[in-house]
């Protein structure tokens, strides 16, 4: 199918991790023409970091022999809620940043316009503009790694809310009184269903002598259960991982249909680590889950659908973003 | 203070309820010239209800001396779900009604233009226009009686959502696989911190025997038990009936978090029949919960408000929801 055009010039797209930065140049139909990846090596303070962006998107630029003055913008995406107007990021424990004016920094390292919000934003407006979302005009994603990150888009922009904290929707309550999130508060979807949950859950259960495949998988190295060993021991059979991931999906099930029962979008997406790995086995369950929770005819012809674009959808969604702005 | 002009014409809101009609005819800024109390009558079928609407709306004209040729549109809020495009009210279990051509048969009726929605969403309107959310461009709004209703505008606009249900606050799920819901799902607010759950928990506690003010205030009729009374019971510093609702209030300041994390309005309203009798009461408690359960910065100076227009929010929001489109 041959995509619509949607930029007037190729752009570039940058993913700034916890961990590593991922850039990609793109093509007027979101197509990737040169990507980079590198680590982002936070430890050594934000200015090093954004020299590091900087590099790679020299790179991108090298090697599909584009200047400056070819590109129709630069988007960012980073690992913390962004004030918009200034562009800088409020708090990113990751990274250490706290309020660090990272829009302001990057365009006078690059002397091209930057444009910058939070990462699962991006990703959520990638999946919406060039994956699972496509055609549509409102959504939610869901991104399942080590947290939770979500994402809302109403009438086809990115819902930032007052204080730049919309679309947190590992973090909204689906358990009153539950377990200890790590934002502090109790009972949140990512206290319950991200992979930092599943690990304590399973760590928890291993201690108690509940048998599992995961104590030969793991050769007793229980503090990183990577999405690829809990999928080994899900296709297995091994019936603890499958109590602790179903659980999981249920729980996320609930968090759709409470996003849907509030604003009704056209797809919920679900992506992330987790999912990537596992979504075949596990979203089956977030539907049964989420039928069980919409009320009334809410979620009638609303699919919920596994994310297309993998680890490409912040730097493809930070593409978009730019465009939407700059161009 | 002045208010400002909303309309070009006089409006006129009707507030259809399960058992009564109220209907207001509203000069340009929103000020009731006229107001018009009848049953519904629903058990004598749709037909029959819209005869009464017609009627309260000739009894409105009549007292304010204006002709249709005056009136700048009529709105209508039902309690059911609305197919916008049709105007049909999709379900109503009190007033009987399936799919319900209620706008044609109205417009039919009375040779004027009518414009119909939810009457949680109008209710919600009408705080955003006219209430304790004026002046904000994002609200979520709480109405606590019976059952519990919610409606969400963002952006200036009633969110709908892809089969009519948004703003179903209710019926967002804040105790996975809680008590059961009227709706037939489990864990909803609305299964947690309505008049309904309320009193069954009221009830199961005085049928264990805890001493309470209201085994003298009902006189052992314990399936009607109103805001009235609760509000006396509570004042009178009653233990069991303190326990159960801030209980619920506590649950609702969850909810209250769920919709902040998710987008982040400007305002959270709180109105309805518990809340007119209790608010002063319960609102420090919905806070405090909320504080607790916001993710990060997300409620920073977000006001948690009482709503503020009482019973004529829904035909407020009615009126002002017609001149949006037909004037």
């Amino acid at each position: 199918m041959a995509k619509k055009k949607l930029f007037s010039r190729p752009m570039i797209g940058v993913d700034l991790g916890a961990t590593k930065i991922y850039t990609l140049l793109v093509d007027e139909r979101g197509n990737a023409l040169a990507e980079s990846k590198m680590n982002a090596c936070g430890e050594q303070g934000g200015d090093a970091v954004l020299k590091r962006i900087a590099s790679s998107i020299d790179n991108v630029m090298t090697q599909s022999g584009a200047g400056k003055k070819d590109i129709g913008g630069v988007g960012l995406g980073v690992p913390s809620p962004v004030d918009l107007k200034t562009g800088t990021a409020l708090f990113s424990p990751n990274l250490g940043w706290r309020n660090f004016p990272v829009k302001a920094r990057l365009e006078k390292q690059l002397k091209m316009r930057v444009r910058v919000d939070n990462d699962v934003n991006l990703g959520t407006l990638g999946e919406f503009t060039l994956g699972a979302g496509r055609g549509t005009r409102n959504i939610a994603g869901f991104f399942v790694g080590t947290g939770i990150g979500g994402g809302v888009i109403v009438d086809g922009k990115i819902i930032h809310g007052k204080n730049n904290t919309g679309g947190e929707l590992g973090h909204t309550i689906i358990l009153a009184d539950g377990p200890l999130c790590g934002c502090g508060n109790r009972g949140c979807l990512e206290a319950t269903a991200s992979r930092i949950a599943i690990t304590r859950d399973l760590q928890a259960a291993m201690s108690n002598g509940i048998p599992t495949l995961l104590n030969n998988l793991l050769a007793h190295d229980t503090d990183r259960i990577k999405s690829s060993i809990l999928k080994k021991a899900y296709k297995d059979g091994d019936e603890l991982v499958r109590a602790i991931l179903d659980r999981a999906a249920w729980h996320i099930g609930i968090a759709v249909a409470n996003i849907t029962n509030s604003i009704g979008p056209d797809i919920v997406v679900i992506g992330g680590g987790l999912f990537e790995a596992l979504g075949q086995q596990l979203i089956p369950i977030v539907r049964r889950s989420a039928m069980l929770h919409f009320f009334g005819p809410a979620g009638k012809d609303m699919p919920i659908a596994l994310a297309e674009l993998g680890d490409a959808a912040v730097a493809l969604g930070a593409a978009v973003n730019a465009a939407a702005r700059i161009s």
